[in-house]
């Protein structure tokens, strides 16, 4: 998967898969509104660095720039996460179960 | 984002970002153990189509493939999902508070 996808959750998921990205919405859970010059400060890079990120982020629906003057404000969107998350969590029932079947298999095994 | 990343959740969620091979993850919920002839089946792909998929999940933790004879039997694993999870789960509060005031400000300019 060398292209950049263009729907849905593929785009979500894609965007999520890089540690500066993950790193962004964190930082702006906790100072919405933050402006793209301050994000690069963050993570140490130049400002298209960060740029090319927010692109990332902003195609997959995650993140809303809006420009005040010479200020670009960013901000989370929350609809896209949403969709991944249910998507996850359908699956997190089977995945407890596996790591509790497993759990009972290793001290099954302790047992003998 | 062009090259393969390499460590952890950036790996989970680029192995989610394609809607082929979190359809794999689908039957193998329902079907665990099935082999990989019968999975490019399902996907109407040929064994090495299927193969490359197997491979992006196989190297994010997501499955193993184990050899019986001339047979190779798909199961999933669990714990790398659950750490992408548990990083999404983080999120989910903001994301429906982020909703109910979304909610919240439709609801108010509407009785203006």
């Amino acid at each position: 998967m060398a292209k950049h996808p263009t729907s849905g959750m593929d785009r979500t998921f894609w965007a999520l898969a890089d540690p500066t990205r993950r790193g962004v919405l964190q930082r702006l859970m906790d100072q919405p509104g933050l402006s793209v010059s301050e994000l690069a400060g963050s993570f140490s890079l130049k400002l298209p660095g960060m740029t090319k990120h927010l692109d990332v982020l902003s195609d997959a629906g995650l993140i809303t720039r809006t420009k005040a003057g010479r200020t670009v404000a960013v901000t989370l969107s929350a609809t896209p996460m949403q969709e991944a998350i249910a998507w996850l969590n359908r699956y997190e029932r089977f995945w407890s179960v596996s790591l509790d079947r497993l759990t009972a298999l290793v001290n099954e095994d302790g047992e003998q």
